[in-house]
C-alpha cells in the first residue's frame, strides 16, 4: 500500500468514526440516525451532515449542501456514511441519484439499509460507476439503530414512551391530583417530542378523565413547533367510551377499541404512522413495556417526593432484579440527562432484543455481597 | 464618595458574590458552606478560599493561605466572607484570631454566625481594632446554610439521607432483591458520603435482613477515602435486636432501640454527631422525611424499571400533589444531577423551612388546565 493510499484509508476510518457521532446527534423516530462525511480524493474533510429527524434532508445531502456551503467541489470525492445510501423517493429524493448528480466517486457505508422501500441504494450507485463498499464499522451503526431496525422489521412502527413523574415514580398522588407534577419547561419539552411524531397515544380512560388535547403547543424554549403544529394522528387507545366533547377529537383523532398492544400497532402502521409517542396512563404505559416494543424511553422527574399514589409503570410481571431490564442512558439527539427548570429528564433506550438481564453478583461465600 | 472608595466599595461587592460562589463549591454536612476572598487595600484579589467539609481549613484561612501561595501580603487587607468569623477552637483554631494574626484591617461579612459556641468573631475582631461590617448579601448566605442553620438552632445533628432505587421509585423487587440496584460507580460514591459524616444510621430491620458494614471502602474513583476509614459512629435505630454476629457490630456500634426520631438524633447529638448520613431502609427513610429533619437527598436512580416492589419512601402521609414539598436540584459539592456509570446522581434540598407546596395551577375556567 503506497503512503497516499494508506494516508487515505486512514482519513475514510476517521471519517467513518466522525459520521457515527454525527448520526449519534440525531432524533430518534420515524428513520434511522445517519451521519455523513464527504472527503476530497486525498482524505480532505470537504462537508459533514446528519439526519435531523423525519421530513428533513437525509445524511449524505446534508453533507453535500454542507461542503457547498463551505466552497467545495464534490466531483471525485467519497462518502462516508452510516448507512446504506437510500433508494427511494420519501419525504426527501433518494440518496443514490443525488450522490450520481454531484459526481461522487466513491461511497463507503457501514450498515445496510434494511428498510425494503429505501433499499437497493448501493445496487444502483454500482450502476452507475459509482465505488462502493460496505461493512465498515457496521457492528457500530447496528447498534445505533438496532431499536429502530427491529421496528422497520416488524413493520410497525418505532414507540418513544413519554412519562412524567415525581422522584419516587408516582403519577399521581393518593387524591388522583397529577397536574402538574414537572414544570413549565418539561412540559414544553413533552410538546416538542409530539410535534416529531406521526401520532401521538394515550389511554381511553386517560382521555375520560384528564380531557387532554394533546396538541403540540409552543413551550418556554426558542425551538418551539410553530403554534397548533402536532402530529398527524391523535389516538386513544382503549376500551373506555370516549366522550363526544372530548378535546382529543377532531381531525386526525382516531380511537382504537382494543386492549393489545400488537394489533394498535399493525392498525396504526397500517394508517401510516413509523413513529409513534405514547403518553400513558400508566396502564397503557405498562402495557406498552411488556409487549416489549417501547423503543425508547423519556421520562421527566420532578424532585417531588409523594410516597404513595398511582404507580408510573404498574403490573410489569418482574419478580426479581434479576429479571428486570437494564435500561441505559441514550445521548442519541441531545444529553441522555438535562436538566429543565426543577424537573430532569432522562432519555433511556432499552437493552438490545434478546439481552438477559444480568445475574445478581454474589460473593464468594455464595450469598449477597453484604454493603 | 471618592472614585477611590467607590472602586474599593464595589470590589468587596464583587468579592461578596464570588465568596457565595466559592462557598457553594463546599461539600454539605456538619459545618456550614463559607467562601472567602481577600481583598488588598486597593480592592485587588490577593486570595480566595472556601471550606471544604467538617476537619478542613475554613474559609478564611483558606483564603489567606492561597494569598500566601500566590505572594501576596495580607497586611491591610480586607477579608470578604459569607459568614461572621468563627471565634472558636474546634478541629480549627479560631478564624478571628487568625486574621488577627495575619494583620487583616477590616472584615465585610454576609450571615451573622448562629453557632454558640462559635459566635463572636466580630466582637474580637472589634476588640482587636479590625474594622467589621456585616449583612452584606446575608440573604442569600442565609439561603445557602438554611438547612445547616435550622439543624443548629434545633441543637441536632445535619441529616443526610441517601437513597438507591430504580427509575420507578423502587429500592427492591417482589422478591426482596435489591443487590444491587445501582451499579459501583454509584456504591463508591455512596462510600464517600459515609466517609463525610460522623455517623451512618440503618433501620435493625436492615440490619437484620442485609447484615450491613457501613464502611466506607473505596471505589472507581481517585478521590477515595483511604480503605479502613469511615464514619466514627456505626448506628442501628429501631426495635428488631441486632444479631450478636452483625457485621455492623465492633467499636463504633450504637444500637438506639427506638423509633422516635427526635429522640435518636438527641441521643446522637449528646454523643457529638453533627452531621448523620441516614441510609434506610425505607421505613427509615420515611421516618425521617416524616419529622421533617432531612436536610439534604443524595439519590441514586438506576435506569431499571420494576413495575413493583419496595417503595423508596413509603408511607408518608402525603394525599395531594399540593401537600407534597418540592425539593429543589442543589449544586452544592458539585453538579445537582450527575452521571455515575449506568446510573443518576440527585442531589436535593428541601423546601425551606414553612414553605408552603405549590397551589395547584387551575385554568382559568377554573378546573385543571388539560394537558
Amino acid at each position: 500500500m503506497s503512503t497516499t493510499t494508506r494516508r487515505v484509508a486512514e482519513a475514510e476510518a476517521r471519517a467513518m468514526l466522525r459520521a457515527l457521532e454525527l448520526a449519534g446527534l440525531g432524533v430518534r423516530g420515524a428513520n434511522p440516525l445517519v451521519g455523513a462525511v464527504l472527503l476530497a480524493p486525498d482524505g480532505t474533510v470537504l462537508g459533514e451532515g446528519h439526519h435531523r429527524g423525519a421530513g428533513t434532508p437525509h445524511a449524505e445531502p446534508a453533507a453535500l449542501a454542507d461542503a457547498g456551503d463551505r466552497g467545495h467541489d464534490p466531483r471525485g470525492g467519497t462518502m462516508v456514511v452510516t448507512l446504506e445510501p437510500c433508494n427511494h423517493t420519501g419525504r426527501t429524493g433518494p440518496c443514490s441519484e443525488a450522490l450520481i448528480s454531484a459526481g461522487v466517486a466513491r461511497v463507503v457505508f457501514a450498515a445496510d439499509d434494511v428498510n425494503g422501500p429505501a433499499a437497493g441504494g448501493a445496487s444502483r450507485l454500482r450502476a452507475a460507476g459509482v465505488g462502493c463498499v460496505g461493512g465498515v464499522e457496521a457492528e457500530a451503526s447496528k447498534h445505533l439503530n438496532e431499536r429502530w431496525t427491529a421496528s422497520v422489521v416488524a413493520g410497525r412502527p418505532f414507540v418513544t414512551l413519554k412519562s412524567a413523574q415525581s422522584l419516587d415514580g408516582r403519577v399521581a398522588a393518593v387524591d388522583g391530583s397529577s397536574q402538574w407534577i414537572t414544570g413549565p419547561e418539561a412540559r414544553a419539552d413533552g410538546h416538542r417530542l409530539r410535534a416529531l411524531a406521526d401520532a401521538v397515544l394515550v389511554g381511553s380512560g386517560t382521555v375520560r378523565d384528564d380531557d387532554p388535547r394533546l396538541t403540540a403547543r409552543g413551550g418556554a424554549s426558542g425551538e418551539e413547533p410553530a403554534a397548533g403544529s402536532g402530529p398527524a394522528l391523535r389516538v386513544a387507545m382503549g376500551l373506555t367510551p370516549v366522550p363526544s366533547e372530548a378535546a382529543i377529537r377532531g381531525a386526525g383523532f382516531v380511537h382504537l377499541p382494543t386492549r393489545d398492544v400488537p394489533a394498535a400497532l399493525d392498525e396504526l402502521f397500517a394508517r401510516g404512522v413509523r413513529h409513534l409517542l405514547v403518553e400513558g396512563g400508566p396502564r397503557i404505559a405498562a402495557a406498552f413495556l411488556r409487549a416489549g416494543v417501547v423503543d425508547e424511553l423519556v421520562s421527566y422527574v420532578a424532585p417531588v417526593v409523594l410516597g404513595d399514589g398511582a404507580p408510573a409503570f404498574p403490573d410489569l410481571g418482574i419478580d426479581s432484579l434479576a429479571a428486570a431490564p437494564r435500561w441505559s442512558l441514550d445521548d442519541a439527539g441531545g444529553p441522555a440527562v438535562r436538566r429543565l427548570g426543577a424537573d430532569v429528564r432522562l432519555h433511556l433506550r432499552p437493552p438490545p432484543p434478546g439481552e438477559q438481564a444480568e445475574p445478581v453478583p454474589v460473593s464468594d461465600a455464595g450469598r449477597p455481597d453484604p454493603r
